[in-house]
């Protein structure tokens, strides 16, 4: 059995505009320090998965990008989705590429915009899961303990009947639960046998590509192909495989198309952590994850906060001055700047989404 | 009897900051439209004074700055301070000069950078005004109607024993007084006879040099060789006469050294007025004078706002989003941002001060 990562590296994160861009996507951003978020993503691997065997999975747009973020990686090890299809068919190609190279891979699949804080505690967790991922078609997840009632992330519930998911072990995943509204994510918290989904998952290559064929046939189909044709090591092969495979594979996500409906099988199951996870979502979140000053502001370059609390500000080339504000994000990317109440960080998409429908492409 | 503007333009206005700055003092700024407050000044006087006979006291550095404002202005008549003495000095710099010139020109004292919105009704407070200055030593100043307790200006009490001051009529002034605390600034609203001291004052030259005789006489002797010099025409004699007077005379404002002391003489007037002033002292005035959406936001610029209220945006070359905001004052000046809330404009001088003593001499 061999380890490997898969990066998913698919998504702009325009909720971090206006640093996040068509041409900058998120996971490329220094957020937290001189790194970005993938080459972050990247060194906490270490020393878990050697280099030559981090994958990512990115647009073609992205590839040189990403190398130059990772060029600890080999260039093979980037794998380009010539469209947008969503998580299962990503995650089906990046299996389909390594079952064909080794038969016994096992997989961990990670965001490549996430930020974790402490990593010895999240390798913990990647043992406990890596450990279970033996088992012959288990797909585990891993949970973060919620702190509050989230509604921008999935839940998992997991079976309590042998006591709280308080410790990196195994536990079976009873059900998958979109992102719920209010009301349901309040009742999850209280109910404590929920869990957020951190979109990590651990498994066999095998394993995936099993139930991908189950509960998405369509999928597994279209990526067939693409396995045989890296098994025969053909370049123009293997390229027009992952072309026709990307225009025949429908668009769905691997927690809608797999794991919500294998959960019944028994044979999910989640890995609970509490290693200061993050989806470095929007500026908020960006703020929560931050190191902060007594007063609770996290400022970063030329800035000068007065009788300023709980405020984020990320200056660019100019000085940036706050005076007599509370709660609010201001972040300067040179050609644009957003002044953000931190309760209102989820309405830059719509931003976004304006700027693209009114002849603003050049913000986006 | 000849009608003269002098225009007073010598401080920086840093609580406008970081649009205004040494180098570029306030009164050259383009704050409410394409003029610039000084230029404002200079067109509202029009048809009432003449080009040729409207003058500038402003500092030696800029000089050539007034000019560029206002070239229908003789470049003589911009009167350059040799260094900074207050008002007290500045008006009598500007009488003297005048007073050589013509012994009957009469004066009208305005600030270089305030606004005012009704230009009709301004007229007509100040022929009120020119009216009473014929009469031998008569004082006059300009009053508003004050509509809440504003701390920062004086106050002028009037002589409300034939009626209240509700027409552009003189009233004698009881009493002046400096800017008053929030609690007397109470009593002077509730009193009814209390009105702003807007800065704005009409006298004939010989009428305010002879209370500047009175008053302060080293500010007197300081200037009367200025006066010989300006009558004999020799250029290098008036510039030296002007070079050893700023030597010579003590720092005071016309206010506390004059209008006080003079106002038990029984011949210190006010003329009242409603005419939309402002003395643009802060971003806070800025907003309260601009013209809002019905959101009551003021943006210009390339500026987007979104449920966004009651806040003053002025951009400058960037992309500025505001999200969730209220009352917020957010402006760009190329090299420096500030984001302050509404109720905290004031303390923009305190940043200025700071930055001045923190080695940031650039962005003051």
């Amino acid at each position: 059995m061999a380890l490997y990562a898969v990066i998913m590296a698919g998504g702009v994160g325009s909720r971090l505009w206006p640093r996040s861009r068509q041409s900058t996507p998120k996971q490329f951003l220094d957020v937290f320090n001189e790194a970005s978020l993938i080459q972050n993503t990247f060194a906490r691997l270490q020393p878990l998965v050697p280099p030559e065997q981090v994958y990512v999975v990115t647009n073609q747009r992205s590839v040189e990008e990403t190398q130059n973020h990772l060029p600890a990686i080999p260039r093979e090890n980037i794998l380009a989705e010539p469209m947008a299809r969503n998580t299962a068919p990503a995650i089906a190609f990046a299996a389909a590429t390594l079952h064909a190279k080794d038969p016994d891979a096992v997989m961990i699949i990670l965001s490549a915009d996430h930020a974790i804080h402490n990593v010895p505690a999240f390798h913990e967790v990647l043992e406990a899961s890596i450990a279970k991922a033996a088992d012959p078609g288990a797909l585990i997840t891993v949970g973060i303990e919620p702190t509050y009632p989230e509604t921008g992330y999935g839940y998992l519930q997991y079976d309590a009947s042998e006591g709280k998911a308080d410790r990196p072990d195994a536990y079976v995943v009873l059900t998958c639960a979109e992102k719920p509204d209010l009301a349901t994510a309040e009742r999850f918290l209280d109910s404590g046998d929920f869990l957020w989904n951190s979109g990590i998952f651990v498994w066999r290559a095998d394993s995936i590509l099993d139930q991908v064929a189950k509960y998405l046939p369509e999928v597994h189909a279209a990526f067939v192909p693409v396995e045989n044709a890296v098994r025969s090591g053909d370049a123009d092969a293997i390229q027009s495989a992952i072309d026709e495979a990307f225009r025949k594979t429908p668009k769905i996500s691997i927690d809608y198309g797999v794991m919500e409906p294998a959960a019944p099988d028994m044979n999910t199951w989640v890995v609970p952590g509490s290693f200061g996870w993050s989806d470095v979502g929007d500026w908020r979140a960006v703020y929560d994850v931050s190191d902060k000053d007594q007063a609770g502001n996290a400022a970063e370059g030329n800035v000068i906060v007065h009788n300023t609390s709980r405020s984020y500000v990320r200056g660019h080339d100019k000085l940036i001055v706050l005076i007599g504000v509370q709660d609010l994000a201001v972040v300067d990317a040179g050609d644009a700047l957003l002044v953000c109440k931190m309760d209102a960080t989820q309405q830059v998409k719509n931003i976004v989404d304006y700027l693209g429908s009114h002849g603003l492409e050049e913000y986006v």
